[in-house]
């Protein structure tokens, strides 16, 4: 079978069937936001790859080398947050075609750096390849606090499922950015921010579950689900939507839920936490969303009080981003 | 100024500048075979990123996915090996065209994970993009005793050079596969093994400075002289070429001591030790090729009575192999 004819998620499955980590220190291998390790007493060790593939996962059309050391290093920083962890050194692995010039480096480099430096993370290595095709790819190492790991696999039947912040916008800015169009989505998809400091906040005030939404909010709920063994109802009018959002959507002649839904790379969080636990969130500015209910009832989008079923979106094996 | 134009060890050096690292737990950043890092009160962590591109560092012209995936683990090894250190916990990042088939990343996965468990390594994670050129990179974690770290920094004047083994094979098989023609030597560019066992053994034994031969016994010598300050004296009578490479090397019409001099990817070890060790070192089948010298000497090639310069050689951005 073609790889393009698989789904990331079969193939990350096929990968995983393969290695069975049998390692009694390997807390948790593959199947979450990051690697979980024994570090200490306390403590343990987060870590994480995130790759970035020029024409495939951004462009260099539309974005600045800065922009791009920026993204992969928010990228791997929102993987390690997702788990309630502080990020703390990252390595580069770059492919540079040899005619870019210098210049590119610099500010490659000036980007990662200046938002490894907001985080406290060190740039310890890495390395630099020649590639016909540019790519980069971040690892990041994280430690959490023993009692503060929060994986995807905790959610509880009852639990309430809550969203950060506003969905869709870097999908919206993608596409004005294509079309060359013009609005403010677009610095949400040249320049996203891992909810780091929220997401340290959230694990301390005890919550059930959490991934960070890189893939969409659907495919998301679907892999949180499908990791705590549940099933879920989600609100689609209680879904944030920026009105920035849904203004630059409206030019696209797109619809804000299905971006919201499928779109990615928002880099908010999802989580669930039990009902008791709401009133001291919601002064973090988060908003429930919906509901984790028993796996046998699955996963639905109640959308104007008709209950469907949440389509797992885009995630098929992506070829370009063009 | 174009990267082309531009030597690695200058893209490299360019990089270092940029990344000032103050955190204290940061023992090495970028600059070592590892990047070391605290960890507890008797060992230090290691982490290390390598990267293949094909047709740049291999090509899939010639090398089954298995190979692909054992070498990129290899080659990792090497470098945790090469301070001392023990290899625990890699993750894969992988980029592969859609057109590949699946039963691509089955080999791969199956030739990473063989060289892998044959070290105890645990695959604990990475990703996996679309990419149109294929491409792997791993970032391997270890550890190693405190006082068993060995790095290139260590050696001193008077010290000897010692080789784990015979060079240039892995140069003189890519030079027969690229001319479709047949020779023992073929495996050990299709197939290196790192000296895990042997490394282990040197940083017991106490050597004074190590590093793994991946670019070739002259670069590795030039950087072992730049971190320790010192110049060298290599013997090029005492190089260690097997006579299979000699035999490959001469049906291509090429110098056995050019290909042990910058054929890289040889994967063995040159190290460092104060003069008494020796008696205890040879029993490891290891060979003296040279002598650290102060720096002022520079660092030279005894080459039939002529003492001449140690010419850097293939340094530039790698853009083919093919």
């Amino acid at each position: 079978m073609k790889i393009k004819e698989m789904s990331e998620t079969e193939v990350i499955e096929m990968i995983r069937r393969k290695v069975k980590v049998k390692i009694s220190n390997v807390k948790m291998g593959i199947g979450d936001d990051c690697a979980v390790l024994e570090h200490s007493k306390t403590e343990y060790l987060l870590a994480k790859t995130c790759t970035l593939v020029d024409n495939v996962h951004f462009s260099l059309e539309y974005f600045t080398p800065e922009q791009v050391g920026m993204k992969a290093v928010e990228s791997a920083v929102s993987d390690i947050a997702a788990m309630g962890g502080r990020p703390d050194y990252c390595l580069a692995a770059i492919g540079i075609p040899h005619d870019f010039d210098s210049s590119f480096i610099d500010g490659l480099y000036g980007g990662m750096l200046s938002s490894a430096s907001g985080y406290g993370i060190s740039l310890i290595g890495g390395d630099v390849s020649s590639s016909p095709n540019f790519f980069i790819s971040i690892s990041m190492l994280g430690t959490v606090a023993r009692k503060q790991l929060v994986t995807r696999s905790g959610a509880r039947k009852g639990d309430m499922i809550l969203c950060s912040g506003g969905l869709g916008g870097s999908a919206a800015g993608l596409g004005l950015l294509r079309k060359k169009a013009k609005g403010s989505s677009i610095m949400r998809h040249l320049e996203p921010k891992a909810r780091h400091d929220l997401a340290q906040k959230l694990a301390k005030a005890g919550i059930t579950s959490m991934t960070d939404i890189s893939d969409g909010l659907a495919p998301e709920i679907r892999k949180l689900c499908a990791s705590s063994g549940t099933g879920a109802v989600i609100y689609a009018d209680k879904i944030p939507i920026s009105s920035s959002t849904k203004n630059d959507a409206k030019k696209l002649g797109m619809n804000p839920l299905d971006i919201a839904l499928y779109g990615g790379e928002d880099f908010e969080l999802v989580f669930t936490a039990a009902k008791n636990k709401l009133d001291s969130l919601r002064k973090f500015g988060v908003k429930v969303i919906g509901k984790i209910v028993d796996k046998k009832n699955g996963i639905k989008l109640l959308d104007k009080n008709r209950l469907q079923a949440l389509e797992s979106g885009f995630d098929h094996f992506r070829s370009s981003l063009k």
